[in-house]
């Protein structure tokens, strides 16, 4: 289990605000999924809302639709190899999160932690989560395969993000932007004007 | 004027892909404006969408819901001053772009371009530039002041987008990743998994 906080919901934005592709979790009944998905974004402050593509062939999309709520969860360098084997192949069929879990490819205490609100499971080894209930929008989400969510609960790893301020302390634990194939940007350098 | 060679229209989300900040241009009449967002995302690959949080005070709320088009400008980190500027100050009453062109900030060649297809400008100084014509989805911009486009002409800087990938040759000519305050990340090193 990862070290987390809770992060003030109004402050929930900053976790999404510099554009990380993140891990979508998903539960319903006794099933449970994770994709990765760089096309998400914030979308307001207070109360904190997000944006996400979920595709309609994806397992997690069947699962957010019957249960209403889905994690967005920030992996970080470490787990990027997570990272891009969940987001290459179907939760169909199998338990995908289990498969990765004992792959050896998350080798960080693989496994998954219970979140505070929802029942989607929050995924060890990211720097950040936030908890999410589906925002009802049948046509948007038919027509785009765009999903908006009220963040319930928000979590950092507090040696990464505290005080409303990200402090990326080393290579490894730095979030991650996809770019295509098997390759990534990590977060560079921070910088003031 | 910068150098800029035009992308493939099923390759255009990759400019947006890794989730830098944008500059949204837009223009009606004889007004223009242009505003940072760092909320955006690519929403679809062919044709290509994009979605961005367009505020409802914004004066580019305005020339986006009157003319239906905007550009969003991929701002490399040598305009990261002007992009906060722009970010910072409200374009109503006030010409934003020509103030910024002429602060001085915007040392590099101030100025901007005709598009191909929108009457929106392409800021000068940016690494990629996506020609965007509105989805008209009322309940969807009034609501969460949610605007979705479709990509009618994409741009980039060739030495730093070519082939379907980024190649940022140098620090200044790096997309920026916003923060909080005058704060922004860097795009980071390339990596494989």
């Amino acid at each position: 289990m990862s070290e987390r906080m809770a992060v003030p919901l109004p402050k929930a934005y900053l976790l999404l605000n510099h554009g990380p592709t993140v891990l979508v979790s998903s539960a319903h009944g006794d099933r449970r999924n994770v994709m990765a998905a760089a096309w998400n974004m914030a979308l307001d402050f207070d109360p904190p809302k997000v944006a996400v593509v979920i595709d309609k062939s994806t397992l997690t999309r069947e699962l957010v639709e019957a249960s209403g709520e889905f994690v967005l969860n920030v992996p970080a360098r470490k787990i990027a190899a997570l990272t891009l084997a969940v987001g290459s192949e179907s939760g169909r069929g199998i338990d995908k999160l289990l498969k990765v879990m004992q792959s050896g490819i998350h080798s960080d205490g693989a496994g998954t932690t219970a979140g505070g609100v929802v029942t989607a499971p929050l995924i060890d080894g990211c720097l950040a989560w936030l908890e999410c209930r589906v925002i009802p929008e049948p046509h948007t989400q038919k027509t785009y395969d765009l999903f908006l969510g009220e963040v319930v609960a928000a979590w950092a790893d507090p040696e990464v993000f505290s005080t409303g301020r990200w402090h990326f302390p080393d290579a490894e634990r730095r979030s991650i932007h996809y770019i295509s194939g098997g390759s990534f940007f990590a977060t560079g350098d921070e910088f003031s004007v």
